[in-house]
């Protein structure tokens, strides 16, 4: 229960298995809301609604199917998109340019709208203060497990709290899964303050982990605040506090999505220190990270740093190969751009055993660190994308 | 039989299973000579070593091991290096100098110089006109077939000849594998013609295949021309038949590699027209030809143009995603960014059942068009690169 949102999750026989697959957050009292988008150039009519509506700074509600993208969808799929709305408008009794859509699922289909329509009103009549699970599990799409996380925040003025629920199995899943997340909090805020948080929490975990390299034309963060708790974190320490624990949050969620991610077994922080800039460690952490040379490494469990050389190698980063350090949590495997021995590889391999371990590299030129997180590729990963639609 | 050329391979013990492992290709004249390598920071000792000595313009021989990458290897690297065009030289009665080297397979490693120096003189006893398809089998590393290539050519000033020998199954296998390509004529070129030649021949071919998007650390092309036919390349017209017949035969080993690569399964040519540059054009069907979701789909022989549209998306090219075609052969099953219904995409669906198809985008923006070639991303690509070296 998070100030006077409600929310809940039917199905509305949007995808064919009749799991939940429309899902709806309410705001008792109008709520100051955020969001931030995909930057793939090709994006779904629910994104590019939203993205406009949003500009007016607060909302009543969100609603969102799974099973069907409503992207590709041409001048229809923007009908379809405010047509969404307005059932959703309609059931709660609320203009429908307060309230907020999006999509996620099969890329290019036309949107049910008529099923969503007939579902709207029970779906309504489902809104609770306890309903957060059901929404999450209405959102998902070839994610295993419902992905929410909440912190409870402690502040010089009082408590104020954040729940979130998120779902994506990969930076891309056009064809039945994107990256969302819908937040909300009692906490009062201004619509500026909360897009700048909301764009420095997203930075921070969203904008950090891969899959399979791949950004989706549906991604979408939203964050409401509903000022219910009469904390306001328009004062510095209050904000602080909010800023941390929305952070905490947010990679809570981002890493539930890893560990989830297509087929994926383990889930590698991979962070890049000493380099030239912050950017060429950034760029240095995510082309190791993308590597699918380095992520079926990790899948096998084999220690093969001859492939993080060369993806350091051409990620365009500053790199001075005598200079290169490598190290599987606290092991030693390259040092100085040479192969530590037999010893550091074996204990190298038995780090890899692990499900979740750090390899960090440092390229002593600078002081650039940044970091990323990745998942292994597997054979069930080739599997899920290659049988998926057929 | 191409010019004074001859090749050879031999068993040094390098690979554990006793397979060919040392191959030599020797200009009984000395051969003006040009090469180009990886563009990767990190740079086995053989790519330096190979760099410096073409820098002369001319070469004697070129000597080639597989096994080992002679990459990451630090100072005993460069001395390895040396030593091995040292042994080779020796046998041959040449100058060190004048002899090329380049190296594949294992990262990391040392490279086992004693059973290379004690392979040299069978090496050279091996050579023979008739030697490049010994020499192909000795530069495989997880190639599945010798990959040669040959080209006669006819001029107004008579006929001359290329032949090549080439081994790679991805751009990257810094474990096992990595492009390699050694080139021979009979024709006569200046350094500088060779070098313009070579550059525009691997531009159109090496630079345009995608196994993994990776780029290894040992990646080097070596075209060598004896002059023994008499014909010149300098003069217009053999210059533009010779060139021609180059990149034919390049774009024949490239297209072999990527049918080769590893769990391969499909050899697809994705073409980008109607960018607004021809560097968009690259960088779109860049991203489309690497991506994995891309990729994995073509290994399902699914048709889902929306891995397609997200690609083209976050390509950084320029996107009007109302605008787009996409046919695959002469299927049309995407027309002004929408779906083209079941029927095209039933046919486009027994397209992808050939082993060979083009994916054509049409972006309807500008002039610029450029294509690359991929193959699909299989459960067998996975398991190669998982398991290799357990």
């Amino acid at each position: 229960m998070v100030g006077r949102f409600r929310a809940g999750g039917v199905s509305a026989g949007i995808k064919k298995t009749g799991e939940p697959d429309l899902g709806i957050i309410y705001a008792e009292k109008r709520a100051t809301a955020a969001a931030v988008f995909t930057r793939n150039r090709v994006q779904a009519a629910p994104v590019l609604l939203t993205k406009n509506r949003v500009k007016a700074g607060s909302c009543r509600a969100v609603v969102v199917n799974s099973g069907n993208a409503n992207c590709c969808t041409g001048g229809r799929g923007m009908e379809d998109a405010e047509a969404m709305a307005r059932s959703a408008g309609e059931a709660l009794g609320i203009p429908q340019e307060s309230v907020l859509v999006a999509s996620t699922g099969v890329i290019g289909k036309p949107l049910p709208v008529d099923r969503i329509a007939a579902a709207c009103p029970a779906l309504a009549a489902a809104l609770s203060s306890e309903g957060w699970p059901a929404f999450s599990r209405a959102i998902m799409t070839t994610d295993t497990v419902a992905k929410m996380s909440s912190r409870k925040i402690r502040t010089s003025d009082g408590e104020c709290t954040i729940i979130a629920a998120a779902k994506g199995v990969g930076m891309l899943r056009p064809d039945m899964a994107t990256m969302l997340c819908f937040a909300a909090t009692d906490a009062e805020a201004s619509h500026d303050t909360l897009q700048a948080m909301l764009q420095r929490a997203s930075d921070a975990s969203f904008n950090r982990i891969t899959v399979d390299g791949d950004t989706s034309t549906n991604d979408t963060v939203i964050l409401m605040a509903d000022g219910a708790s009469g904390v306001s974190v328009e004062r510095a320490g209050a904000g602080k506090v909010f800023q941390e624990a929305l952070n905490e949050l947010f990679i809570d969620l981002a890493k539930q999505m890893v560990r989830d991610g297509e087929g994926a077994t383990k889930l590698v922080e991979v962070r890049v220190e000493g380099a030239s800039s912050l950017q060429d460690a950034r760029r240095a952490a995510e082309t190791v990270a993308d590597s699918s040379l380095v992520k079926t490494a990790l899948f096998g469990e084999d220690a093969n740093w001859g492939r993080i050389m060369a993806a350091l190698g051409r990620s365009g980063a500053e790199v001075a190969p005598e200079k290169v350090d490598i190290t599987f949590d606290e092991v030693f495997l390259v040092r100085g751009g040479q192969w530590a021995g037999e010893d550091a590889e074996a204990s190298a391999t038995r780090v890899m055993k692990q499900n979740e371990f750090t390899i960090r590299v440092d390229l002593h030129l600078g002081e650039g660190a940044d970091h990323v997180w990745t998942c292994d590729f597997s054979v069930d990963y080739v599997k899920i994308n290659a049988d998926y639609r057929t």
